[in-house]
């Protein structure tokens, strides 16, 4: 699926589906490329030729970097509001209900929802140079909807270090010695030759033994269709303050080259 | 709100309160201070000037030494027990319902009751010499009262290790490695740097996202008040034992000088 | 008791119940060892002259390698197969509602069920040979039954980590820095040595205390009787599959010697 600006592509072979998410501001994530994803992740997930899967980014710069700002900005009421960060939500119950493994590949840095769908994968494997930050309170929001799958891997201690210090990057280290990431490596080619050592490992295991631990491990989120909604009707509302619309001024005004 | 010993100050400041206490036993926890913290949470908790909150003890010497052994020896029955031990559970519960960030600001070691302070504030910056044990075992009772506040941050595995091995101070690393602290710091001054940093940026932060943002990171813990309750009770019961008598005289004998 | 293989020995002094299990395999553990260490912790568990309990096993080589192979190629039915997975159920189940402390007492390499028997000690001691592996996947299964014990001490991502990455070993360091293991020590005398000055502390320390704080620290477990049921019958279901009857027939001519 291609847009006027990224896109989200995928291919199948050996079992193995590997997704990739493209958008020119640093694999930020505009509405489109959000529904596109889940999209993804809801067919694949139902796909019998495909036992795992690897969700990456394109480029050797940063993973991800979180919302679009062009579009935060484009917001107008809540209803809007709600609608956009549920695009976040949406994908990470694809991920959080697809019954098989997602291996996440790390190339770089992430921030705010970017962190959250690294948190959705099942196993994180990044480059040492992906450090992370939840910089939502600096521009007047807060890490909500991302919020559950973060702090089911690293913790609430974790979460609130990462969400109350919204200005400063937490490192690879930091981010595996708390569980986001499963292993960290210096190199990308040593992410990458890990990443397919695991994926063919996993599209020669059992499909049913893999449903069940997928099933287990997701234990207690059963809820999250409705906690995320509500989830982004908190982000939705805060995001028309006059702070939030003023840092974001701010931050693209700076960011402009 | 001054006692014959220790204290409570606090002041405030663009936008930031500053909470102290003090007492002269390495700032132990006698109930009157309990109640008098408890009560400028609560005040401070709803004073619109205040944007974000820093709790710290005085001295360069012992954060907070936990009850204070003289009341606990004081205690005839059941009912004393539980109101002593609720004195700690009003305090965790002041900072856990505070829609205000809670900044700990932690210059040494931490015993018991302080270990559970620390455990409630929201990002706890601490020297590297801040050590911490859970004695309680040690004189027959137990971390009842603290330990939903230090689980939270440490994790039932956490909470067991302090808790079992009652004599072994865990050093600040630990502390930091677990999630107690957020972030150590060699110095003294590097600690203030640091909080007074994350302050300023809090106190222009939106109050808004701020107050859900507390909101998320304490779900689950709606029934504490209940909860430490019950847990006041339990200690209340087991301070009255021989063992407990006995082991504190003990240590009331050992550190006379 | 003692089987044509292996047995389950104990030994009561000075408040200190020792518990010992062996089996030729690597400490492998067949129903019959199960059921008598289920049956010895809970006969030890209200035996008056104990005050706390250390679990160890047998030699200087693995402290215990899981399941028994032999036994799980023998199931031929679902109900055989809960009853198998049911053994290790019945045991942490033992450990969890014991109301006395257990120390785990661990020389060197845990796989499968034996990670779960150390994850269900309150306080484990290892050496730093003490590498880890919940291997199940590997064989079509998975850690359904240890998996509640494992996360409560890991997290839900150490266990993520464990039982996706199944072939691979995590180090002792890593059990120790994600909570399974308390303390890791460079030699078995060291190991020996902490265990033994714990032991001794908390024989002479309030059963009372120890009594309320064991069923603190399992708090929210009250439903494992059930669940490590269920848990049960998920792997008694998968082990009849002809992918696990594959696997497993060539581990066993791997490993013939």
């Amino acid at each position: 699926m291609h847009h006027p600006e990224g896109y989200v592509n995928h291919e199948i072979e050996h079992g193995i589906a590997t997704i990739e998410f493209f958008h020119p501001s640093s694999n930020s994530l505009p509405a489109a490329i959000l529904t596109d994803l889940a999209k993804t992740i809801n067919d694949i997930g139902i796909d019998n030729r495909v036992n795992v899967i690897v969700l990456r980014s394109a480029g050797d710069g940063a993973f991800c970097a979180g919302a679009s700002f062009d579009e935060l900005m484009a917001i107008s009421n809540e209803a809007e509001g709600k609608k956009f960060f549920s695009g976040f939500a949406h994908v990470i119950n694809a991920m959080r209900k697809c019954h098989k493994f997602i291996i996440g590949r790390v190339q770089g840095k992430a921030v705010g929802g970017g962190v959250g769908l690294i948190a959705a994968t099942d196993y994180a494997i990044a480059t040492t140079a992906s450090a992370i930050k939840l910089s939502e309170l600096a521009v007047g929001i807060g890490p909500f909807v991302v919020g559950p799958a973060v702090e089911r891997k690293v913790g609430v201690s974790g979460l609130a270090q990462l969400s109350i210090d919204a200005t400063n990057w937490r490192s690879a280290e930091w981010a595996k010695r708390h569980g986001l990431y499963s292993e960290i490596h210096d190199t990308l080619q040593s992410v990458d030759d890990s990443v397919n050592s695991l994926a063919e490992r996993l599209a020669h295991s059992s499909p049913q033994a893999m449903a069940q631990l997928k099933k287990v491990l997701w234990h207690g989120t059963e809820n999250w269709d409705t906690l995320l909604s509500e989830r982004a009707a908190i982000s939705g509302h805060l995001v028309l303050s006059d702070f939030t619309r003023n840092a974001i001024q701010k931050f693209k005004s700076k960011s402009a080259k």
